[in-house]
């Protein structure tokens, strides 16, 4: 399953799957987390709003990916009930930290077997515990905190935005406006609210998602 | 699994079944759903009616696939049950997008695991629970909503109409109409009732299939 | 398991093998249904007898198949138990499309997983329950119903005589004498009764085989 | 498994070693069956009492084979297990048509699973339940019965023979003779009573096997 | 696992492995068996003694092989459980045949699955039982009786000898001389006490293996 | 699995995995061992301080790895597993080579099984039983003690200036020094305090990890 | 898993991975036996005394092995539980040929079924049971007893000196001396006291493995 190179083929080319998904972001504000994510959605029949980006994983908690549909619900599934178990038994939100560790080691049972296949997402969660957080976990299963990140087919040039403009102080409203501006970028097209999830967190709120309405007041 | 596009090989494949399967169309109208769905059939002593490419999932639900026949058929009975037993359970219909899920969670075990095949089947299901809803899930498992939509062999030429013609506030009659003009235009020939599956649900009327008579003064 | 054309080459190969089977005939008529299945037997000194190619399912049922011996005895077998099984639990008999269904059902598990190869029949299934009903499965599983229907060798020659000179209305022995025309013109030799398993249904006449001397007669 | 032509590869091979197996033949005579195996030993001091190529199964029912020696004393063994289970429970004997039914269905698995390889064995079994009875199961599974049957090296010269000299009413001692004189003609070289081994039943005469004295009286 | 000529290549290749082998020897003689085997041990600081080739099954039974030394041993150890189960249960002494049939029953299953390989060793087994017995089992499985065989090396040559110069009614010395002579000639080399094993059963003597002072003598 | 020159195809590509990771370097000092580790963070926005390159395993155990990310927090889990066990059974640390083995022996499974790959890691685990320990294990699961030794991009470089400069009565703090030269030269480039993790261990102090602070004064 | 040459691929490069591994002697003394084992380790900062080559099974056992050490250390697991077992349940210390050859059962398996790699090692394990013994166990699972053995790299020059210069009445010391003898010369250079394990028995000695200070004075 390595290649002479090392690498597991296959992680290889889930990695390829998730550079072809949407766009999705994650910044850390001041006292908080905000996720931006793009729904890439070329029928013009289609309702955007069955198509879900952005998720509550716990009341201080949420979550998006870029990748394959099926997988990326999957594995959102598995931070819910790792973060609900751990409620359960110790009646205390899990650490953000924790709960990505978690998803990592999940998905690298499917890189250990044979008969298996890689899961073709990148997953940013992140929220509040005792401060901001961000973590993004890959196809490979490796995991690593960010103060911002971008995933899926704009990764490179949200990138780049997000080291020149992005700050570590920026209030909710100010990273919710960089996020667009990036996905704006990135598509080169007219955004509508419906191809927009956008959720955030605070110190004092918990998981909100803007409805369509608080996101065109923002295009 | 993956090719190094990062696409799973047989879930391609897959799909090109569905590509050749009979056309299925579903329509939100302005207070339900309407399923219309072509027959293929070619020769000349087969009884169509034996053929379902409209199904009842549950009072207010509805499906139809195309693709492989023993494949859809199959999952049409995994909605089925799906629904059932949380009536059973819950005393309550499920959701539609709910029911659309756990399609979309089963036919997603069949492309994680070597030794199984993916299903070869794009299904339809719609309905009525707060509002209209109508979902279509495919081979690779993603799941998303759409006001109007087509599988099958006619797709693209479908698509095209229901673009042009459809209407969010159409009445089940019109949608009906609508339904069965574009699976004329596909298939450039005389149609009979016996060739169609026609379903609708509205706020106030559950399931319903058409009769052959029923279909015919459509026709 | 999929070609790039979305078939699976094992069901494709499969139906080959249907192709090759000695051909079967069924036919819906008046009040019930026929059966005429012929016998490829070229050795002189096999017992024409010993190969059985139409069976009774139940009071109200027979089948016929085209294509691998051993495994046309299984699907039959397949075919009895679900009959009786429903029967011992519900104290009646079972639809003759639910029987079908479940044919379709179990060979198509056959065709999802891996370390099983596909059944290499075609299995022609009828009789009276509401109305006559005649039902065809083949190795891919799906189902359809037919007015009449040809499997095997002679499938394409079959189907052309039926389609000019079946009548919804023939009385079982006009189907008779059609099936035995049919099966004639198809391996264009001296037919004995030995060679044909005919066994039919009617509305007032439970499952019955003809007997040899009653097959000479038809001769 | 199946090759393009919906030929089982793995079976076609398995009948290529039968086809090498030493000649056995069997032949439905007036009131019973015989059955004379050629013991094919080239090793000038090999035991040929050692090889059994006749076996008992029931006290009115006998057996041969061609092919792989492992393989068919396994066959055996399913026969003589399955005729004497049904004794047990039902204290009567099985039909010999329904012991062969049971061998094909056995044989079948093997031919139906990956990780296992088809049985190298054509088996010949008959004798005398209403009437006498004689089958033929391949390592295809399919079963057929006949009046006289030859499998193994020498069928097709041995099968030429049966055509011409085999008839319905011989008695037992004209079927012997008929069946060393084939296996001299297959042969081609002289026979001892060691090489042979002759069974027989008659409807008043159990299962027996002739005596190396008696075999060479025939000769 | 069947080559297109009717043979299973890992056997055929097991058999090879069989060819390779030290030489070993059985003879019946007037009243009993006689088991003479080399081993090749070219390594001049080997301790030939711990190299078994003859070993005891039961009283009255003894066996030797030759090929891989691990499947040799495990083969015996096979046959000795065979024989003690037996005697556990029903407090007598399995047949000889019995015994040789289930080593071969446990050998044929080794070549009927996938994810194994043949026992690569051929089995000569030998004793007293109602009168002197020599059985071999090879790679595929098949058993045969013999008066006197040999497997390994020397195979060919050994065979030549012993058609011309073993007689049925040899005493136990004679046939020790015989095997001593057959196994110089195999190996061309001065044979030493060390590299030969020889065992021997007689009616009214339980198995008993030389002292390598008494094979000095036969020297 | 073996390749012809005897050795596992999978295990030496995952030693090439290990080749690319971050550099990590351990070495035994007077009374104690000192684990320093690279992190290789080239994302400006990444936050090094989640990324954990030096564990505590118990209180004068510490570890450190280079591979592939998800595989490495694996073993240190299984690492940690391994000591709790044995102190909730034995009420006693277990010692640091006993550890070391159990993680060898765990990682030689994977090398052992079809339908698994081996880890990709390379592990250095020490501390101070009765005297300061350091070990490595590597994919092929062998392990070995070290005075000092580097993993991962920087081997080479890293143990050419160990052999030179690294000398067994170093203290703590000199060995933190060498430590940071070496990974300097490896990196070439300037180095943060974030991009380091530093641990050590010492006969009368417990495993204890360096502040941002604290290494900020070292660099 | 066979080649057509009658060998086992993958027991065939396992061996090749045990003639790299570093050398291991055993010799046969007066009244013990003596083992002499070198460790090949070229990495300067390494502790040599973490790689054990020479082992305590039994209080007048020892082993050493040539090949994979994760392999290595398995089988010397295996040995020591063998040899446990058995004294737990006869209160006796199990004979050494008795342990060699459920060392022997054990490596077999792993040669017989798919999925499974062969252990890439050999083994020596002597001692004194009623008089000095000392075995070989190879890959390929075969066990032979020897005077005087060599493994692993150096076992052709070994065993050229061995055939020369080893006498069976050699006392201990005599043995060590040669056994350091050896090993120089296979490697050429300079050894020290750290790259070798000497263990030895007596009659009347358990096992015993020389100090560093010990193999000191002999070098």
């Amino acid at each position: 399953m390595f290649n002479p190179d090392g690498r597991l083929f296959q992680v290889e080319y889930a990695k390829e799957a998730v550079r072809k998904g949407a766009t999705s972001l994650g910044m850390v504000v001041k006292d908080g987390v905000v996720v931006v994510a793009h729904k890439n959605i070329t029928e013009p029949l289609a309702v955007a709003s069955t198509i879900q980006k952005v998720f509550k994983i716990d009341s201080y908690i949420g979550a998006t990916y870029s990748g394959m549909v099926s997988d990326g619900l999957h594995i959102i599934n598995v931070a819910r009930s790792t973060s609900q178990n751990h409620r359960l038994i110790y009646n205390e939100t899990k650490s953000i930290e924790a709960i990505a560790k978690e998803i990592s080691s999940y998905m690298m049972q499917a890189t250990q077997y044979g008969g298996m296949r890689p899961y073709a997402v990148s997953v940013l969660i992140g929220g509040f515990d005792d401060s901001p957080r961000l973590f993004e976990i890959e196809p490979g299963a490796s995991f690593l905190g960010y103060k911002a990140d971008a995933i899926g087919v704009g990764k490179k040039i949200a990138s780049e935005i997000l080291v020149k403009e992005y700050k570590e102080n920026m209030n909710t409203e100010e990273a919710i406006n960089l996020g667009i501006k990036i996905i704006k970028k990135v598509h080169e097209g007219k955004l509508t609210s419906e191809n927009m999830d956008i959720g955030f967190i605070e110190k004092t709120q918990e998981y909100q998602m803007l409805s369509q309405n608080e996101v065109s007041k923002y295009l």
